[in-house]
């Protein structure tokens, strides 16, 4: 697959002059082509109010077997779409999107896009997330003095975890962690080499999860209350790092103060924050009862949840919480019912409130599904990119016996070979755009779903994962265990205690892997910011490029025992490459002999990257 | 290709048990799939409040090799996305989606679509429109008597047309045609078959194609006035039929009495209806001063424009004009401007004030390149489908040497394999949906492009060209003279005088093609509402089936010379084909024997429909 001698474009700084233009600025293009089989034009094709209109390309300068061409985009929309047209010699005619190259005249959806609001924050693109479960993270010593609210059943530390959805202890199983208790563990965190930390709700909330909300103005006293997420929150920021909350916009638990008051009272005010019907219910989350749905269509539940510095959203920003931003639960699903749908106001009234309140906020929205209509613009800087990332990666390092589903798909996730998941890849980054899809979280697993040891089946495989978590665009999120090899097969079931009294059941050499490849990541801006060219795509292996000006990187990923792979490198302005990390032992620099770069045979799987030189 | 054993389903009654069900009400969808290799299940996936949602289908009865599933689809959202899941016993996952089947999980864009909006009227879905430009068409014996305005340059019928862009005349050349010319000729649309008429511009306008309006208030003077075109409607809905305005949302001429008002006196109460800058210079369509572009973010243009029966929009479907519709011209860009998009709105509200002053009012955006936006739900019934039919089929029959070009497009249409375009026209299909698809206007060429003629080259793919006009899923526009053949290599050229007083020119073959393929299209109404299923595709030749409760058809497409293809009948429920139409002579019927149906080898273009039996 000659993908290295493909045309390519993207929306990193080797082929975009400004990511975040001015309305009506012009900014520079560039197209890479191969000197030995250039096209004889390019055409910059964008939409200036819905119309189409070309713009020529002009070829600049040839070196190391590459031609540059480079083209005025007039930034006329706030989101401008563009692709380039590619003429032959022959008088052929391709196109090159944000999908990848193609040679029929598709529609618009995979065009590159370029849009005048601003990026996500630089923390908020070139961190590494630490999903912690407060519950089932660490306890402080003060746990064990708070008695055990009536609703929940208690645990130790070293329980199982109940599961099973028609288990009753599921949502109520107690295990007490707390917010000291992971303030107390920043150091390992630190070690790990995160730097962004985000917790599921710390709200009160009659259940483990606190997605069911009593109230959005406290920390639950489980937790340690207010001043423990201080504490927290002040000993993160004295680290230099940064916080989000967790906040559901879609519903609140039926034990909120907002919906027992709707409830008392038919005349409240606030009934016509929840969609009641003429019978008294009312709309839930997926039909559950206990999350009655939030009324977007209400300016007044907008603006006590969303709009201004009192709102839920903004009063998180000030002390004592201070938190940075938000990841948004249920996103996708906030403010949709039937006919109603505000949901990208929704986005862009709390993103407004986030920038009127901090200097550098950023807002993650939750999407199970496609986010593209939600992202990027004025809406969410990124989603949680299931879709986008973590399935397809499910679905090439999936071990066959593995049943883990992605959510809602009532069958377990496709094993699927690497040329296909590379495809996949291409087509939700063509409709995501580069700049939600750097700001985007790459997930191997969550709270809600299997852990990626479980669903690999292979300490290797893992680490193969962690790899291209951490290099591939967009930002890793690592649930807190996965790096230990903790294991689960549902969501619940992943929710399992961080083992810090048993330290011999730690996977040292994956812990090892994950902070090699932070470390690499906060290191080296071309792992961060670099363009992402594709340059081998089999079964069992996949190969690409992070290109910067300050630093390129191959970055080469197998699943399972592979043949050597020969990278042809005239283009790539390198002829050596020198090893940076390995998941596996046996690793060495590449020289390239007759133009081509030889990443030997393995027998089993790994994960390298090399610096080119 | 085993194309016709692919799993399929489409928006048509064979699959769809309602196309424009009530909100929150169950849809029975189905999915034909063959007996030999069926799939182990098959999952409806869609979207509820942008939650991805599975409900099983149901194997049902199998019959002729299929077998069908079925499954329940709620309505819960007014515009509700699908797709199928279909798991293979070796655990296989292939995605139906409305642009094919698919082997990765890609996002929703191709996905089909189902909105509670009502479709086009049926006349709009099942007509056959004839494009008339009026000064080019006919002219009544009153033409002789009137004076030359002053802008004009006077042509006889007989003279060559100006069409190069730097030729002064290009835009002034009057040749004198008239709506009473119109309605003197309309038995030789009754011959074609026509039944809808759709005229551009009638307005007064300095210029032959009336573009640029003086008022809207009233029809031109120069083609006989409001009289003459109710002579004309009155004429058209005497036989039945319907007839077509064409309305510039996005501008007016600099002409126009709401712009010389709003050019005189800058507080006047119409400045704000254009966009004016502070330094009194304006916007205009595509920097053309004589257009300038009006502002609907001001809701007082918008009324006088779009909303309710005194608007422009709405007291033309009043007598004396009577329309059944409109064909709103730049509607992509209307609305657009920047930061400003408000053309959905606008297309709303027409179709709203048109709902509302008509029984079955049809309105057709016209759109240059990707109108998924802007169509379906509640915007435009359909678009001029260039992008989506037209294109795609001029890259699959232009000569070699023909320089026509897509609109804005720097160089000629690529020429291309038949299974390219059957995929271009696949995604298309899939971007806009069912019932988009089949509303908008399959074009072969119009006063704004080449004529088909001129593209393809000989008269043999001309009609091979009309047959795929008439049988795709969409609705043929006939541009007035095509049907004789008629030449032009431009849009301006395209717009030559019918010759009715020199009628050996008149190529008789190719207009006994069109009344042939308009008979059949009123005759059978499968071939207008059927689904389409692919059969067959490569270089040069293109094969479908429209398949109907009432009647199945097959398609067969050759651009030139071409071998015999062998089509799989299995799963077709027939056995034979009964030839209806061919466009050359030397068509049979076929039979099948070993389960396969073997279409002729051709030496030369030819299009034939079979009805399969």
């Amino acid at each position: 697959m000659g993908l290295l001698h493909d045309p390519h474009h993207d929306g990193s700084p080797l082929y975009v002059s400004d990511e975040a233009p001015r309305l009506d600025q012009a900014v520079t293009v560039r197209v890479r082509t191969s000197v030995e089989q250039p096209p004889e034009a390019v055409w910059l094709r964008t939409t200036h109010d819905a119309e189409p209109v070309f713009h020529a390309a002009r070829p600049g300068a040839s070196a190391d077997g590459v031609l540059w061409w480079e083209a005025d985009l007039p930034v006329h929309n706030p989101r401008t779409h563009y692709r380039f047209l590619l003429v032959g010699a022959d008088g052929s005619q391709r196109w090159l999107t944000g999908a990848g190259l193609v040679d029929t005249d598709p529609p618009d959806a995979g065009d590159f896009v370029l849009t005048v609001h601003p990026p996500a924050p630089d923390w908020g693109r070139d961190g590494v997330v630490y999903q912690v479960f407060p519950d089932r993270f660490a306890r402080s010593a003060a746990a064990a003095d708070r008695p055990t609210p009536a609703w929940a059943v208690p645990a130790a530390w070293g329980d199982e975890v109940a599961f099973e959805p028609t288990d009753p202890r599921t949502p109520l199983q107690l295990f007490g962690g707390d917010l000291d208790g992971l303030t107390e563990h920043l150091d390992h965190l630190e070690a790990l080499g995160v730097d962004v930390v985000y917790t599921t709700p710390v709200f009160p909330g009659e259940s483990n999860h606190r997605y069911n909300a009593t109230t959005f103005d406290h920390v639950d006293d489980l937790l340690g209350g207010d001043e423990a997420y201080a504490r927290l929150s002040q000993a993160v920021h004295a680290r230099g790092w940064r916080i989000l909350g967790d906040l559901t916009t879609n519903h609140t638990g039926d034990t909120h103060e907002w919906f027992t008051d709707a409830v008392a009272d038919p005349d409240s005010p606030r009934r016509s924050w929840y969609h009641f019907r003429p019978d008294g219910t009312y709309e839930s989350w997926m039909g559950h009862h206990t999350l009655p749905k939030v009324n977007h269509g209400d300016p007044d539940l907008r603006a006590a949840m969303l709009e201004g510095p009192d709102s839920v959203v903004g009063r998180w920003f000030h002390p004592p919480f201070s938190v940075d931003g938000w990841r948004i639960d249920v996103a996708n699903m906030t403010g949709r019912l039937g006919a109603l749908d505000v949901a990208h106001e929704v986005a862009r009234t709390v993103r407004r409130t986030a920038a009127d309140l901090h200097a550098e906020p950023l807002v993650i929205g939750e999407h199970n599904h496609d986010a593209s209509a939600d992202v990027d613009g004025d809406g969410w800087h990124g989603t949680m990119n299931y879709s986008g990332f973590s399935w397809p990666l499910w679905s090439w390092l999936r071990h066959e016996e593995s049943p883990a589903r992605a959510f809602g798909r009532p069958v377990p996730v496709a094993r699927r070979g690497g040329a296909q998941v590379v495809a996949t890849w291409r087509a939700w980054m063509g409709a995501y755009g580069w700049k939600a899809t750097t700001a985007s979280w790459n997930i191997l697993g969550s709270h809600d779903s299997a852990r990626i040891r479980t669903v690999v089946g292979d300490p290797a495989v893992h680490r193969v994962a962690a790899g291209l978590q951490f290099t591939l665009p967009g930002v890793p999120l690592v649930f807190a265990g996965d790096e230990i090899g903790l294991e689960g097969v549902t969501g619940e079931d992943a929710r399992r205690p961080m083992p810090w009294d048993a330290p011999e059941s730690w996977d040292r050499t994956t812990f090892d892997t994950y902070a090699a490849l932070a470390a690499l990541r906060h290191g080296h801006v071309g792992m961060r910011r670099g363009g992402l060219r594709w340059a081998h795509a089999d079964e069992d292996t996949v190969a690409f490029l992070r290109e910067h000006p300050e630093g390129s990187y191959l970055v080469v990923a197998r699943r399972g025992p592979a043949e050597a792979v020969a990278l042809p490198v005239d283009g790539l302005g390198a002829t050596r490459a020198r090893h940076l990390l390995g998941s596996e032992p046996g690793s060495v620099d590449l020289v390239a002999a007759a133009g081509v770069l030889v990443v030997p045979a393995t027998a089993s799987p790994r994960f390298d990257v090399w610096r080119l030189a």
